[in-house]
């Protein structure tokens, strides 16, 4: 199966602790990076991780609170400190620009590439990313601030031909690729062979879900349904869920509740606040509504 | 002794690596904590090293790279989710404010308190902070832009009364804070009682220096000679010598011999350049010149 591999570079909240680096995740698919938020010290996660800083060129940013995205500075400078050419890409908000750009004319003076600002409609659920083998879309949150998360969905591959068959029914070379795009085939003698005589289904796609930072928001379940993985904040205990309605983030039961739901294979949970000293207690909270929950940690790798 | 500590939060240069992080000290004088420089990160540090983010109130930037600077929109907006109320006073070039300003008005509405900038001249020794024991001076460097280091410089204290002194010449309570600053006492039949016969040294003063990022300069040797301890730049090893001065940084034995001229009692060199994997070779070369040199190495503390 093609690379479509979750790394985890941070999953804290927005006060530092001793235990996680602020939100921050890089997907590896295909080789192709991806990085979702960009708190401060992402760039020193990033280094730490081993994944080849070069292989990134787009970025998307949930909502324009620090914790999401104090890092962006750092790491542009330190790209064209390396000699960067290729152009970066940056999904956000488009208060995003009025704020960095000032500080690239300042800092990065002598930039080596083009830092490439797209602006997103938080509101709906759009497609802003795609190329032959992938989409992201945005997913609308509600949280205190325009945010949204973002849905990356594998496209589907073409359909397995039958190497029997080729030979049976000598399939010139010139036809494989539209029978692999599900055509049917017409024999010399005017015989139709379904296209499903002839080939097997591709792999399933696979689809993950990153929503982060939102009170709880059951909208969202019907864009989500049936995920790989979804990463889910679960900033809260269920103990505060008055503080969780306040501030506009979400319980562990109310994430798990959300999987559950939406019929998602496993769940990823993070964004936790730092008043918890014993995470285990969220995950226990989590998985009594949703057995297949996991803990995010710094450094942690999740293969699709 | 008072406390007198630095604090090394980190001591890389600006290219991350999984060594080190960008500069950042904290110095911890009779409790009160000065910040030098906050690059990316350094609240992260701060938050490990266990030190009081309460009680630091002034941050001196040596200059506006990024590397030196970037970790302070973090702190400032951490400070403000924990509810500070005493103002932060930031002395740095007077182009802080006016990119740090816009960045603080969009990401820390409704601050619990204020920021207050000074700015400082990179040109002159001026003395730029002063309380009842301490003062600190800007010390002018040479790099890409304007720089200067800092000379933290305590105060000298009060003499010290020998007791039996008190006695044998009856001296009242109201002239002990005189003595105690240098007067000579003359008694009832109007001897006079040479100070130094009634009082002793006071400690000697203690002194920091902090010089980084420069070039080899030898005219900042007045300015700290004689220091407990100096802090300075060696970006490069001997053989990079000629990358040291097109980059405007100072090598292993440059540093080495400042501290030489200087009689500095103790160096300590930081700000690595991220080519060297071995830094003991850096330390083996600048102890051919001034023995009493050390690495400067994340979570380091040295008391003077």
């Amino acid at each position: 199966m093609e690379k479509f591999e979750i790394n985890i570079l941070g999953c804290g909240s927005a006060l530092p602790t001793t235990r996680h680096f602020p939100s921050s995740q890089v997907i590896n698919f295909r080789d192709k990076l991806f990085m979702i938020d960009c708190g401060e010290g992402s760039q020193l996660q990033f280094r730490k991780s081993k994944i080849k800083f070069s292989r990134l060129n787009h970025i998307f940013i949930s909502h324009l609170h620090g914790d999401h995205c104090f890092g962006l500075i750092g790491l542009i400078s330190t790209f064209s400190l390396l000699g960067r050419t290729a152009t970066l890409h940056i999904y956000a908000h488009k208060d995003l620009k009025m704020i960095l750009q000032p500080q690239l004319d300042y800092f990065c003076k002598g930039m080596t590439y083009d830092v490439e600002f797209h602006d997103i409609n938080t509101n709906s659920s759009d497609v802003i990313y795609e190329d032959r083998s992938l989409s992201v879309s945005t997913i609308p949150l509600k949280h205190r601030i325009p945010t949204c998360g973002f849905l990356f969905q594998e496209k589907p591959a073409l359909r397995h031909i039958k190497r029997e068959m080729i030979d049976r029914y000598s399939i010139p070379i010139a036809y494989i690729n539209c029978i692999k795009n599900g055509y049917d085939f017409i024999t010399e003698d005017g015989e139709t062979i379904p296209n499903d005589v002839l080939t097997s289904d591709p792999e399933p796609t696979r689809k993950y879900a990153y929503c982060s930072d939102t009170k709880y928001n059951p909208s969202i379940i019907d864009q989500i349904r049936g995920c790989n993985l979804l990463f889910h904040e679960a900033t809260f205990a269920e103990s505060d869920k008055k503080r969780a309605e306040e501030t506009f983030h979400t319980t562990t039961k109310q994430a798990a509740s959300i999987a559950n739901d939406a019929n998602v294979k496993r769940l990823i949970i993070g964004h936790f606040s730092a008043r918890y000293e014993q995470e285990e207690l969220l995950l226990d909270e989590a998985k009594t509504i949703f057995e297949e929950t996991i803990l995010a940690k710094e450094n942690l790798k999740i293969n699709l």
